[in-house]
């Protein structure tokens, strides 16, 4: 096996001036990391330490933050000295007190938030804001400058890392990911992203492993495996590891900058193999193992029991410091043992020459405008929608699979936005199975792994990316999307579920950043959920899920949006809005299998603006009240509405109905709750305040009934839904296992309407022969009754 | 680096004639595949094939089918030779036609499926059933017999294979992990599981990495990088890797022969080490590549384009065999290669030499009672948690961390349990952050990498199994708990939501196995959510998330329930229910802060076994009917409501309040949707039909909604909860932010009461005065006003 690692040899890379300063640097920001865990009041220690000086409750996370700060003044100087484009992710995100402290060294921080300045007043304010009610978070997240990763919920720094170096070749993302983060699911499959990742074409990533040793209260796996053993792991992921290993800092600075010139050299010569000479091998690209103590340089031990190096520096090392004298006096020893005063000037500015080890402007970690992406942001160029029509002479009157539509669409917009390299698609494997083959005739599939004559569409350039994990999916987009792009996820519905939480975390993010004047609107995180719950053909009960939905609609209603399209025209509509929006997630639901289609363009672009809508092709109440409401949402649900629509009116031709058909998902609320709510006037004129509605639902039912029970006329409102009925059949089969077939439907609005008589109990009987008709044939037959397969609206 | 990895060099480990019924009986087992995927009748091809035998939708998965049963009868020899118990855990799920074929021929599917016997008629209903309306479907499932692993979703094979594996020594779990299944997060961290798995007290897993070098449409990664950084991969992640590799199946049948006899050594010699000899450390255990064509056997092209061994095969290689004759004669010959009449006898049962290469009885892999766990349960031994009760002499009248008294019952069930070696907790790094540290006075923590001196608990036989990963954590139960056996799973309530696709698909699995009469109940799933979205002290908004409860609700009524303890005792109470039940997903959700406690043991175990109840000893309204009813469900929403109820009665003393507090959410829901739902009348008399209630609930407040919709006095209900507003702040400013504390209760209440008068306006202008003191005090202070701290239920 290739001895591809190596540990680099500690050299005289730095100067002893260059060293002192740097270790002076890393004091002062490992002295602003204790500060903001402990202290209240005389941050600078210019009288004695009182308990009245400490804040009354300690919440915040030592243990990482000194080797966090000591990555950071190493990446400055590598900054300073190659003029790097580089900018930080910070995998164990509680260690956000090491973030502040260096992005106010670097003066990014002061910049973006005026009220902490760089003296002795904004390092109080600093100190006192940390992990304090109105202030801010013990863990990186959109508050803070520089940051592209809520480091709450652990495993996403390497996606996110990777999804933002795509198309910005002169890009270095710096990701630190720490050990405990290091087990974690998505975490372990994102080393795999560097198959992904085209050396010439986007920029690099490093991954830095920082051992540490301990969780919260164990140890963690990675760093109790033999070395051979994590070397092998990492080889293996593809990456040439680099250790930097110790604990005496002169030593260790000395290794760290040997061995980060070296990682340097080598993205350099990765970089120029493959842009100058045309390489178009997957390179190993370098990466770095820090193993340094947990709660580097804090109390070694407290009360006889070991701190630093072990699990108990995790947090707050010792914490009665307002009521024992003791751990007054230990926190006040362990302040200045950083020297505070040769740190600081009488100001309380950081003294010019640790200024000076601080890259200058847009260079500093904090203010790379990547990770305010929002300030690179350009408008995708979008072709007109409406070119892609499909022909629908009158409602049903044609079939189409809308995704492929769709597809067509994506075809476009990805190649008017081939020079502007910001735009992707992503989806685990499915991109052919959802349809959006088209995409395919101008792009490929990215791929740096190796490669065989047969393959078909494979490309280092590709700008589709397919991997089998949701979780890289959702991961790289994210991170392609702050850093300032464009893109869509498609996915299985039932399998959306995996990210749910990688969703909760974006959303919340978009949240915090609208809080946060200095961050700048992104692209919406654009979703298109297909091979949806009523078309499993030949998968099963596993594969019907369509709860993505009601977390969604968890979150803040100026965050996310729910479309369920129709057919193709439609979805045309609802893609063109959500690619031209902002600080959105939108959620797109739509079948892959051929579907009638039901509206032309202009009827398409109408009813889609308006996000619900009476279709008056398909009611009979013009000339007065209905006697029914059925109202649809989904494709599948209004195909059956529709065909329950023309069951019934040959079964009772008087019967006034009123179709109703949703789109936008969010009219349904209230105004006062989400932006597109209808109004109470607006949404009684459609559903009357007395009728009864039967409401065909594409989810689950009672989110509808979330959705509007605050409506005149709630009492009155049927939904059919999905409850978790179904195994593999056919498609018609799965609608009649649910209730929410033509026959069901139509059996509601029967006894739901008053004064049908004796008609009535006929009719129902009929329904049921129908439905003893159809188990009758798909058990002999394996296929739906022909009446149903080629039913046609046929009115 | 260590050369640890061998390929095993082919040997004549078979006999030619060893060989040659091997061979056979593969050949069978992929006759049977591709039968299942195409065949509707003349199973046997007794006549000439015409398009009415074959099905009118073909729906299924050929490509990792032929390495399925490759696999699956080698494992065979293995265990007749050795005498095994060993079962199969097929990660590449929709290859089930390999799975349903061997069970048939090694005869246990037609034990548990007496309607599909081992002859013709058996073989025709075996083919026609496969994923076809009422049949069974086309990947693995709990309908499988010997299927402990759903295969719709992948990534969850190898977590499942450990939690098979553990306490069960005498077990050997072997486990193929499809290349596409390996790109996932959850399996690519499941690799690790082997620094948890202790080889003197655990079985062994076997994983078995299948490449067959394709997902639906594409390459798949481990296929797809160099051999030597493969088994460095293979090596990092702990294993001793074995290659088999290659397309002629007879070299490949020797090889595979002589690789597992080489692993089946090792396993044999890691285990007798660790239990004879007493070895401690971990040890390197062997795992197997399998590089085989996908659709192997196949055709090996279909008009000009490459099947066999390229992603074409992933399904159905050639589709139009009703429509076109070439495709017919096509799918003929492809049957007949594998010459059926040599391998079925007259009657079309398997011929007595392929029958003798099954073991027999429950060593059959699919009769392995291991995998109908049910079948192996013992009854927990239980303390009788009332010996836990927690003092309190009056309500409010004591102080206690619930989870703590929570933690000291699990231990007692740990330690009575001990011997039989059927109970484990796990968690991500958190049972002692979630105060269940009394367990680690019986148990360590599972630990079988690396140990230091200052270590402490961790131990190769802990039952608390620790990793910061929740896919693990949830994996490793659930394997755990469907092989039979016990445990609850603890979980910071926002990141359960990583898990959510985890919980629905074994939610789905549960709902399979009640509808699977052979399926033998098992234990439940208990989750305790805690460090919950209302005490995220030293966290922020991304902590906040108690959404899971949203996404337990969508799955069946006969499966899910959810508890809100309000405190200690009631807590003991449900954890004795949980433990007890069978066959469910018990969510508790519990804070682990000091909190007041409410009630004794006795009026704890009444208050839940009726799940919901009005607390007369906090309410007034005895004489008489309430003005209001104020609910509440949750600990925090319940402390903020008898603060409420305080305020307003010392602002009003006249008002008559009812308090009611919901222990089992599922109380509220319509008795005909919820075993455990109340009957209207029931549920009138306690929230009356016309009095305002005002609920606080812990989670989303539209969940109340959802529930209750139904109910009378719905127009009522106004329900407060967590609405997505959170930071970094104090507990009660948490409340603050999302309108649920004391105050905004209190004016909910002046709110809707009617007749208070000019009162109202000076009652809600005091409560907005209050909440403005508070938002000046932690600005100060940092902290929650002392009246808020310091606040004791006084009556």
């Amino acid at each position: 096996m290739q001895q591809a690692a190596r540990q680099a040899q500690p050299e005289h890379t730095l100067s002893p001036e260059e060293l002192r300063k740097m270790n002076a640097y890393w004091r002062a920001a490992n002295y602003l990391s204790v500060g903001q865990i402990y202290l209240l009041d005389n941050p600078l220690l210019r009288e004695p330490l009182r308990p009245e000086h400490v804040k009354p409750r300690l919440l915040g996370h030592w243990g990482t933050a000194p080797g966090l700060s000591f990555i950071y003044v190493h990446l400055n100087r590598i900054i300073k000295a190659r003029d790097v484009d580089m900018f930080f992710v910070t995998g164990p995100g509680h260690g956000a007190p090491a973030l502040f402290a260096n992005t106010w060294l670097e003066g990014s921080y002061s910049e973006f938030y005026t009220d902490v300045p760089l003296n002795g007043e904004g390092m109080r304010r600093l100190f006192r804001q940390f992990s304090f009610p109105g202030g801010v978070p013990s863990h990186t997240a959109a508050e803070l400058p520089g940051s592209i990763n809520e480091g709450g919920e652990l495993g996403y720094s390497l996606v996110h890392a990777y999804g933002a170096a795509f198309d910005n070749p002169d890009l270095v993302v710096a990701c630190v990911i720490g050990d405990g983060e290091a087990e974690t699911g998505p975490l372990a499959a994102s080393w795999h992203s560097n198959k992904f990742l085209n050396p010439a074409r986007d920029g690099a990533v490093l991954p830095i492993l920082h051992l540490n040793g301990y969780k919260i209260a164990s140890p963690t796996v990675l760093a109790r495996i033999p070395h051979e053993e994590l070397e092998s792991l990492l080889v293996g992921y593809g990456y040439t590891p680099y250790f930097v290993e110790g604990d005496a800092p002169e030593r260790m600075h000395q290794q760290m900058a040997a061995t980060l010139d070296r990682i340097f050299d080598d993205i350099a010569a990765i970089q120029r193999r493959a842009r100058r000479e045309g390489a178009k091998e997957r390179p190993r690209w370098p990466m770095l193992v820090l193993r340094s103590p947990k709660g580097w340089t804090g109390p070694k031990e407290v009360e006889g029991q070991k701190v630093e190096g072990f699990w108990r520096s995790h947090q707050v090392p010792f914490g009665e410091v307002r009521t024992r004298p003791e751990h007054l006096q230990l926190l006040e020893q362990w302040l200045k043992s950083y020297r505070p005063e040769e740190l600081f000037d009488e100001n309380g500015a950081p003294r010019a020459e640790l200024l000076d080890l601080a890259p200058a402007g847009p260079r500093r970690m904090g203010a790379n405008p990547h990770a305010n992406g929002g300030l690179l942001l350009r408008e995708l160029d979008l072709p007109d929608f409406r070119d892609y029509e499909v022909e629908v002479p009158r409602p049903g009157g044609a079939l189409n699979e809308a995704t492929r539509t769709m597809g067509v669409l994506l075809r476009d917009v990805m190649k008017r936005n081939a020079a502007a390299c910001n735009f992707r698609v992503m989806g685990p494997d499915e991109t052919g199975s959802n349809r959006l083959s088209a995409l395919f005739e101008t792009t490929g599939r990215a791929w740096m792994a190796e490669r065989l004559p047969e393959d078909l569409g494979l490309s280092p350039d590709g700008r589709v990316m397919e991997v089998l994990s949701e979780h890289l999916c959702q991961g790289w987009l994210e991170g392609y999307l702050i850093t300032g792009r464009h893109g869509v996820f498609s996915c299985y519905e039932a399998f959306i579920h995996i990210v749910d939480s990688m969703f909760n975390q974006h959303a919340k993010w978009l949240h915090a950043m609208k809080e946060t004047p200095w961050r700048r609107p992104i692209a919406s995180l654009n979703y298109l959920l297909t091979s949806h719950v009523w078309r499993q053909d030949h998968n099963g009960f596993s594969h019907q899920d369509p709860g993505f939905i009601d977390v969604v609609l968890n979150k803040k209603a100026d965050i996310v949006r729910i479309y369920f399209p129709p057919d193709a025209n439609t979805l045309l509509c609802v893609t063109d809005r959500c690619l031209r929006s902002r600080n959105l997630v939108n959620v797109i639901v739509e079948g892959k299998q051929m579907a009638p289609q039901w509206l032309d363009m202009d009827s398409a672009i109408k009813h889609s603006t308006a996000g619900i809508g009476i279709w008056e092709w398909a009611s009979n109440d013009h000339d007065g009240a209905p006697d029914v409401v059925m109202a649809c949402a989904g494709d599948v649900p209004t195909l059956e509405t529709l065909a329950a629509v023309d069951v019934l009116r040959q079964l009772v031709p008087s019967l006034k109905i009123r179709v109703i058909n949703v789109v936008d998902l969010m009219t349904l609320q209230p105004k006062e709750e989400h932006p597109h709510g209808l109004g109470d006037r607006e949404f009684d004129s459609l559903f009357t305040t007395d009728k009864p509605v039967i409401f065909a639902y594409h989810g689950y039912p009672w989110l509808i009934h979330r959705l509007t029970y605050r409506r005149t006329n709630h009492k009155n409102l049927h939904v059919r839904g999905y409850k978790e009925e179904g195994t593999t059949t056919t498609p018609f089969d799965m609608t009649v296992r649910n209730d929410i077939d033509r026959f069901h439907l139509a059996g509601d609005v029967i006894d739901r309407v008053p004064g049908l008589g004796y008609r009535a109990a006929h009719i129902k009987q009929h329904l049921r022969d129908k439905l003893i008709e159809h188990e009758m044939y798909i058990v002999e037959h394996g296929q739906d009754l022909p009446e149903v397969r080629e039913w046609k609206w046929p009115y």
